[in-house]
């Protein structure tokens, strides 16, 4: 398919999709006509309307709206495009009772000047005007070009108007829509799978981490079994950065706020910081991130040539002022653990620094379970260049660097203006999930601008002091937020090596309960975890409790396997059902393990 | 000696001490006329005096002041003691233009509703007054019983007049007094060795931390080499309490106000956290300590006995908004980094919980090299308890279990009322470092409040809801203070298993650095942090590098070392060298590491 038949299909459906807004804030202004609209553009999977109603409305009120909606769509209603004063549509919109829009068109006229504005009006099939909103345009010939059967209302959220928490809370209202009913259906199954696989719900049955009220929302608490799997993955960061001859540092979890006046971060986040004023009267802020402090341990004494590269890494909580409703999981928390690191380097220095990480990464994420990532090259906007510390001539630089990288190393890759830090460029790493959804990881970025605000040196050869650069590189990236995609990608049947308990073991009857007691031994002492069900439960009850607590394998023993000195392995992934000896047991898991691979190999 | 003997003696060194102070104040005021005088105690090894000087002094006046002090003494003055109504005093204080003393004798009627005070007066052997000080006595019978070769000024400092950073600072002189002059240099000897071994000089010798001026005071960032020191105790903490059954958890450092009023803690130490005030409005603080928030991960699921004890350790920061003026080294700091650990229990299991953290405190210490510790048992305090959460019947209870473990562990241990935490009683334990100086470090905790107040129970055998207790354990404690500690008693000279660099490489010359880097190899190959010194400096500056960098060994291989396939090892801290082959350094150094020797075995 040509790009342009691309783009066109991509312009299709955000006409169907805007136009089905329409349509809905037509068919709920029908069925509740004192509710006031406001805006309702397409998105990813199909369109949202934010309301506010006079009386709430609930879910059980969808398939209503959805009949509405359709018998709008049946009667082939087509748009008229007017073009009012600004004057004029506030007249109307008052008139109408919609004080949202008022206040649309009002600041259309503050912020940008508009001399016009444009209402879109549904006209119905006997020439009467059945709706009508203020728009932009972009909407298809005839309602009836949008498929009846291909949307579906999804969900209702809260919402503030203007994402302003300080203004009235409307009520949004989420509609699924494509082009085709297959199309629907297939987006309605990875819907119904990955509310299976949500890991918040599967966080709870797990026991993995809890939420507290008094502690708040937003903040997590990890369980013993979470902090396990938490351990797991960050020692094995850990591992890999080692062998790269990473070393740790530890820093506090605050500052003053000069260290993010000289950063840069102060000017340009100081409303997402976490902020406290001492009794000595000083303001400190929370760290929300950990580059500013790992450049005063760099900075606390002169190097030399011969000491670079300097590479810190540590796993340590950033925070961030979110809004409470913005909260959700594990996938956006006020407090971030990070497996951060930051390489100090000669210019000459960061090519090899930056392919060193990039192996971390691919290496980490194919043995975790995601296979070869895709790569977003997030480069500066050259339209917006106000937005970055440095000169063009210093980006310039650094974004070749990296793109002859990305060749170099045969990435799949793509170039995304707009996307870089604001101090340098970046190689994203998008992962893509068990059911097809795609999510950025890892980061490599090129830091061009901390080292000149921080005056970072060495001493080179020559003794002249030289700028260094930094690289900043995280490969979980957020770990909560990782964690979130890595409970739904394995749908919490981890691979063996980081489940938390490994091994259940299933004595048949009470007789069998000796020998269960010493194979749990042998486990144990070979550092497998494993969990002991012993037999006050019939066994079939016990085999579905492992199952649901998602235990790699299940060992049940009963008169022979006692006699065989073997055991009845369960594999629970794969469903199969083997028998091994004790020995083969013990030393094949204890192997997988220690390999960490991705599926374990008995069963 | 008999007890009251002793008491005796204290007394007469409190006198000694005390009147010494008002004879630093008539020194000083002799010499410089318009300074104004506060107050002067006695404190553990002789007494201060804060004083508001007009101009700035220097330690280069002690000379000057000690002169006119011993001129003081050696008149023989007596003191006389007259008593006035306040306002008298207050006209005496006025026409000596001494201020503080004026507030001093209006704060006595207001706080405490005096009806008179004392002054004390230095009369001369002529009779005449030479000094008064508003005091309520408790002096030698003549300054000629001060040893005039038996005190010595030692420093100058800031204070704070009433400690209140908003009020005058003052200039405080300490004062260094024993009755004689045998104890004094000893005191001065240790206080010598004391200097040698500062934990902050060494700090930064050793490049183990280091402070930025704009992150803030009592903020340390920790570097590699003492992030590595950091880790390596606290993975042995971790080691020992795995083997009792532990499992780490995970918090975040911030919770809404509500878990400390719950906990209790909001009420009494509301002032001393950093509080947030969110984007949300709602009341953040960071964690001052961590129990509450394990508390929550206990609550987040009902217990049954069947999985009782829980044991949740963790290492992670808490946070106290000390005033910068009370900052010290890592003594005192403002990010403080615990190795704390909360067991879950069952009445009946607290005994065998709080014997296990027992054996891990004397194993941890033995090994880190402190030998025995004392132990004390803080108690309530039986006139204040108020001050504290529970019944008396709860905390004699608790109390006793205590004692009765103390005894049954034959432990040199002692009594100290109204020293246990607000939620229950506690066993201290105290080291005594390689100077003779005592430390507080590790702490056991049973804690009989907490638990009523988040209502945290299990399910007993009868399927009833018991209330259980809490135990909460620190081995380190404060980890920033426990390296202050462990610093200063090893002046920096590590046991092997924890130095950062273990091992230093010196070729004699050239030809033999391809041997050196095969030796290093191997080292490196079985888990040794070696550092390799070229020889581009003469070996005997190298050698004396390597010493002033604490290398616990410094092999030094020539022509000699080739041809046997040797090394030389320099002994760093014993000082001995001797010749062993390759393979026994390699493996004895190995053996030392993994046993976590205290004193490297070889030379």
């Amino acid at each position: 398919m040509s790009k342009s038949a691309s783009a066109s299909q991509a312009d299709d459906l955000h006409k169907l999709r805007h136009s089905l807004a329409h349509v809905l804030a037509q068919a709920v202004t029908k069925l509740w006509p004192d509710t006031q609209i406001t805006i309702g553009p397409p998105i990813e999977y199909g369109c949202y309307y934010d309301f506010l109603f006079a009386k709430p409305i609930s879910d059980a009120d969808f398939p209503a709206i959805e009949k509405e909606m359709r018998s709008i769509i049946h009667q082939g209603q087509t748009f008229r495009c007017d073009t009012l004063t600004p004057k004029e549509a506030i007249v109307y919109w008052k008139k109408q009772k919609q004080p949202f829009k008022v206040e649309l068109v009002e600041d259309l006229v503050k912020n940008e000047g508009v001399k016009e504005v444009t209402h879109y009006v549904n006209i119905g099939p006997r020439r009467e005007e059945t709706f009508t909103d203020l728009c932009r345009g972009g909407h298809v010939e005839n309602l009836r070009e949008i498929p009846v059967d291909a949307f579906k209302l999804m969900t209702l959220a809260g919402a503030y108007w203007r994402g302003d928490e300080k203004r009235e809370q409307l009520t949004r209202i989420y509609v699924a829509a494509f082009p085709k009913k297959e199309e629907l259906d297939a987006y309605l199954l990875i819907q119904e799978e990955a509310k299976k696989r949500d890991h918040r719900k599967l966080g709870k049955e797990l026991d993995l981490f809890c939420f507290s009220e008094i502690v708040g929302a937003g903040l997590p608490l990890w369980t013993p079994r979470g902090t396990l799997l938490r351990d797991l993955l960050d020692d094995y960061v850990w591992e890999l950065r080692k062998a790269k001859g990473y070393n740790r540092v530890t820093i506090p979890h605050i500052t003053k706020k000069e260290l993010y006046e000289t950063s840069g971060h102060w000017a340009k986040f100081k409303d997402d910081l976490f902020r406290i004023q001492t009794r000595d009267g000083h303001e400190f802020a929370m760290k929300p991130m950990n580059c500013p402090h790992h450049t005063q341990i760099f900075a606390s004494r002169q190097r030399s040539y011969r000491e670079m590269p300097q590479r810190y890494a540590e796993t340590t909580m950033v925070y961030r002022d979110e809004q409470t409703g913005e909260l959700h999981g594990l996938s956006r928390v006020r407090c971030i653990t990070q497996d951060d690191a930051h390489v100090f380097c000669r210019p000459a220095q960061a090519k090899n620094e930056i392919l060193a990480i990039w192996e971390i990464v691919d290496t980490f994420y194919a043995t975790v379970g995601f296979g070869q990532l895709r790569v977003r090259l997030s480069l500066h906007d050259p339209d917006a260049f106000e937005k970055y510390l440095g000169t063009p001539a210093m980006w310039k630089h650094a974004e070749d660097e990296l793109r002859s990288i990305a060749k170099e190393r045969k990435a799949d890759f793509f170039e995304a203006p707009g996307e870089a830090a604001f101090y340098g460029p970046k190689v994203d790493f998008i992962a893509k999930d068990a059911i097809g959804r795609e999510w950025q990881v890892a980061t490599i970025q090129l830091d061009i601008n901390m080292p000149e605000r921080f005056d970072l040196s060495c001493i080179s050869e020559s003794g002249e002091k030289e700028r260094i650069v930094m690289i900043h590189a995280a490969i979980m990236g957020a770990i909560e937020r990782f964690l979130s995609i890595f409970i739904e990608h394995h749908a919490g049947l981890f691979p063996l090596w980081v489940a938390p308990t490994q091994v259940g073991i299933l004595p048949v009857a009470a007789l069998h309960e000796d020998y269960a007691r010493e194979i749990e031994q042998k486990l144990q002492a070979a550092g497998i975890r494993t969990k002991f069900f012993d037999h006050t439960e019939s066994l079939g009850k016990r085999i579905r409790e492992g199952e649901t607590e998602k235990i790699p394998y299940l060992l049940v023993m009963g008169d022979n396997e006692v006699d065989a000195k073997s055991v009845t392995v369960r594999n629970v992934t794969t469903k199969k059902q083997v028998v091994v000896s004790v020995e083969e047991f013990v030393e094949r898991t204890v192997g997988d393990v220690g390999e960490r691979r991705l599926k374990a190999s008995i069963g």
